[in-house]
């Protein structure tokens, strides 16, 4: 068979490839990663790219996505574009899939107070050598220790950590670091390594999100965080929405390359922490992983396939602590990795991690969490009960399904005031605006409500004269940035059926919430703090998100955003038994509702689909 | 460097070699295995072989073991020359280890009665398939499953058994095999097969001794035992004796080819069982396997080098169960073996498997185990307490340390007879003979005293005229096979330092009973029944044994021969989860009496110097 070359520019990297493969898994098969919201299915247009030398023709349906002249230009779909010919393919900025550093977001840096017990600790023992009349095993000798000075009992231990115990013991003078991990009721010791190396124990905690991944280096002796990265989840080269990349696991392309792509994006990430912190791989020896269900079946290379089909029945919702290096994660050889377990097929270890976090297992009163994402997920309980939904709110807040939305990341236009007709925005990093993201659009949304730009029903006054206001292909839009001002020289725009997307999204979100409160028989006042978290970098404005009927429209004060709840959460039981012991209790004592088939559910959406919402008596404080 | 061959007969084997490598590596290069009983330091002359072609010289020191003629004829020992020429060596039959079946043992291969509850399991399931109102996760839907059909809690499932799970389950209509492992008071998930698969579950019971090895392959399922293979313990070829092993593990050697001797042996048994009782490997599941502390340790690949320094401490007495293929032993991937625990370095899961396999934890009445090897080992106590010890018997009973002594093997004189001057002998396997085993010795020294052909201190009667006694370098010796009626043309005989030998072990296990019994204030009448275990082959006479003064003078039918014990034990741990909990208490439970820092013993050991015994109010039935 042919073989035919494909450079991309500007990455400066040159896949080989058999005739017929398309210029997006030529891309794939280099790590050049382009953007693909459907998973390569020709229906999102966006992993446009252009076409520099060589000859490339898009498929018929991909025309749509280009004006004539793109096409004249060279423009193609890279998913819908085989390869026939040595190619020089250029990736413009606005199909690159972001690899710049994201934001985490949010108050996660502080660590709340807990106990500062680690899921992995090390401890220096200098034992007693061992007389006539005290000749116990070597290996009951450090057990007795531990058993002595900390209380522990019941230990597990692996067979290569007794091979060499003997000389180890006595070359060393009786004097050794013990690292254990703690999973379940039982202790299991990691290595047993001469000499005192207690001083050096760090820790991961992981955010395994479908939009980005994070990760955070925590020195498990002190519980303080040495530093974050985050990263977009490369997984979005097999679908953007979770769904898309199940359906890739499931049907071609299995679940291999899934998986390694959150394993590469979590090792890139664990590289770079170890050398900006200068914290050898070698000293990281454990990390705690919170994901929504499908991501962490993902994450273990777990089958997610009945995950989407009705009834929805995952493999497992508590999962085994394993060595990290099982799956692929670099750190210590034998240290561990904990996922943090989930409730339910649509309601994960993310939303466990979350609960957690805040502390609403714990309190007396009611508190609620809201993790806005793809995925709109409330909890509401107290220390006695907890009960959960979990609502499709579709891409919108994050960035997709919109003309000209992108992620929380620099070049992101995230605040937006429109005050006596003028237009103020702001951009994450100070940059050109090269897109919105989810805070920006809910502001714009808010802004062009208040100012009577949009009805209600989010429908632009097509007669009123507004500069930044014009019609293409007979949908209005609203120009947020002129060509001028961005950095590709195209407007940034909202159009009217942006608009309309993300009114079913804070629709979804809200009658999730609403359905809840109603079903425990609550009202939204009785309920002390809603905590909100999502991925919208580190700003949500709660006041407008009250007011486009997101939000319930409570004291200002009682809703707290808190950005990555779930990184929080991971980090706690990263660091406190009784924190992982929470996270356990949690995923099994939590009631799932399943809106999908929870009738009242419906009605609420309808009614929701409105700003801020058809019954203005629940938003008695909104005066547009 | 130069290299040279050696080629060996009959083996019909060719070493290459580095120059001046002894021909005794150069065979163990090439496995091909030569007595060792000193473990090549040139002092047991066990290793003679003759130069059939090219040049070589033995050592001058031993030079003592050969005759002039024997010189000439080119015999060296194998261990103390050096290669220097390309070689053509013979090894007589009195240096080859023997690798003929060697005898299993005693009544063990009818499985005492236990429950049936093995300690790997498989458990065939029709699972209900999940509905919307029953959608618990895959292997909670399995758990489930296994509590409510049988009450089992607290499930390990390793990574891999979730992997494939969900598509597993939904290809087989939710009809799967899976195979638990229990370990302490948790079952572990081991396989998740589909379909049916649970007519098929095989186990290895085995016996690691010093001296041989034995496998028993067992059909877990109905408890039968399919059939049993022994073998030499090839780790011979590094030191007959456990402690010469010791030196050379921690010594030169180092441990890895110590272990890899026996796991080579135990796979070789189990390629045997496996193709004789068309049982495939892969449904082999478990092995549980038993022998003393140092066995055990060289098995798991554990550090030997302080259990022969004072404070003589091992590096462990209870062991993890482990996929067996972690230490190389072939039988299924995921299959598990549990070694029996050990109670102290010098009592090891050998006499734990036996004194479980006896009962005697589980009697109201006292009772005994009398382990005779290289150690002789004595257990005894009731439900409520067990005391034990050992005390060094000497090569002796194993046909060590005598001159024609060799192991219960085809050829092995097991049973003598003098009587009206008349001497009968039997021969194991009715060949012609090539030695004198255990068994045959006792019956000999017993003949011999009887007879007043010795006295009872084990010497000669110079004077006494019978055309059997010869004086060789003025140390008298007793014919027992003239050379027309052996294999080898050369007489098998007993010398007076041959008898002294005997005495000096037998001497040794009867103060250790002796002084056991003193130590918990009990006279030997008051103990209900004394289990003799061995490695006899599957003779010993009991009568002759009291009568020399090796076991106490107590009713006759008060003492069963009970061969391998070890193995029954073994077997009863492999089927019965409470035998396996009953081995882990008596582990725990049993206090083991130091006899080498006992004062007493010392004294009833010098008593003991004696046919039958000094103080002869002791054997008030020995009329000679």
């Amino acid at each position: 068979m042919k073989t035919y070359t494909v450079h991309f520019l500007p990455a400066d990297v040159t896949a080989e490839v058999e005739d017929g493969v398309t210029i997006a898994d030529a891309a794939q098969s280099v790590d050049v990663f382009i953007n693909n919201l459907c998973g390569g299915q020709g229906l999102c247009g966006k992993c446009r790219v252009q076409i520099a030398k060589g000859r490339a023709q898009t498929e018929e349906d991909a025309k749509k996505f280009f004006s004539p002249d793109e096409l004249m230009k060279g423009y193609v779909l890279a998913c819908q574009t085989p390869v026939h010919d040595n190619l020089e393919v250029v990736i413009p900025p606005e199909s690159r899939m972001e690899d710049s550093k994201i934001m985490i977001g949010g108050p996660t840096d502080e660590s709340p107070k807990t106990e500062l017990k680690p899921i992995v600790k090390k401890v220096y023992l200098e034992l007693p050598p061992p007389t006539g009349e005290d000749n116990v095993p070597d290996i009951e000798r450090i057990s007795r220790e531990l058993r002595k000075q900390f209380g522990w009992h019941a230990f597990d231990v692996p067979l290569d950590c007794l091979q060499h115990l003997s000389d180890n013991l006595r070359q060393n003078d009786w004097k050794v670091t013990v690292t254990l991990a703690k999973t379940g009721d039982r202790y299991r010791i990691l290595k047993i390594h001469p000499g005192d190396t207690s001083h050096a124990n760090y820790g991961l905690a992981i955010d395994v999100g479908t939009t980005t991944v994070v990760v955070q280096l925590v020195d498990m002796n002190t519980g303080k965080v040495l530093g974050s990265e985050g990263r977009h989840n490369q997984q979005a080269t097999y679908g953007e929405d979770v769904i898309s990349r199940v359906i890739y696991a499931c049907g071609k392309g299995g679940l291999a390359p899934v998986q390694k792509a959150v394993i590469r994006n979590i090792n890139e990430l664990i590289k770079k922490l170890s050398t900006d912190h200068n914290v050898p791989i070698e000293e990281i020896n454990a990390a705690v992983a919170a994901g929504n269900t499908t991501m962490s079946h993902f994450l273990l290379g777990l089958s997610p396939c009945s995950i989407r089909l009705d009834p929805y029945v995952p493999t497992a919702d508590e999962f085994p602590q394993i060595r990290a290096e099982q799956i692929g994660i670099r750190i210590n050889p034998r240290g561990v990795l904990q996922t943090i377990p989930c409730v339910a097929s649509y309601v994960g270890g993310d939303i466990v991690a979350g609960v957690m976090s805040c502390g609403i297992p714990e309190h007396e009163e009611i508190r609620g969490l809201i993790d806005i994402g793809t995925n709109g997920e409330i909890a509401i309980g107290n220390k006695d009960w907890l009960v959960c939904c979990s609502a499709s709110a579709g891409p919108a807040f994050e960035g997709g399904g919109t003309r000209c939305g992108m992620r929380a990341v620099k070049g992101a236009i995230e605040k937006v005031v429109i005050s006596e007709g003028q237009l103020d925005y702001q951009v994450i990093g100070n940059a050109k605006p090269r897109g919105i993201c989810g805070s920006g659009l809910i502001d714009c949304i808010h802004e062009l409500v208040k100012n009577g730009i949009i009805d209600p029903l989010g429908k632009f006054q097509r007669d009123r004269k507004d500069e930044r206001l014009r019609i293409e292909d007979n949908i209005p839009e609203f120009i947020i940035a002129y060509p001028e001002e961005t950095e590709s020289g195209a407007a940034v725009v909202i159009t009217e059926s942006d608009i309309d997307n993300l009114i079913k999204s804070k629709g979804a979100v809200f009658a999730a919430i609403k359905s809840l409160t109603d079903y425990i028989g609550l009202g939204f006042d009785m309920i002390e703090t809603f905590y909100v978290a999502g991925g919208f970098g580190s700003y949500l404005d709660i006041s407008k998100s009250i007011a486009i009927g997101l939000l319930p429209d409570i004291s200002r004060e009682k809703i707290q955003f808190i950005g990555n709840s779930s990184l929080t959460g991971a980090r706690m039981a990263l660091l406190s038994e009784t924190a992982m012991e929470t996270c356990i209790n949690v995923s099994r004592s939590m009631t799932n509702i399943e809106l999908s088939t929870y009738q009242p559910f419906t009605e609420e959406y309808i009614a929701a689909l409105f700003l801020p919402h058809t019954n203005r008596k629940l938003f008695p404080s909104v005066t547009y």
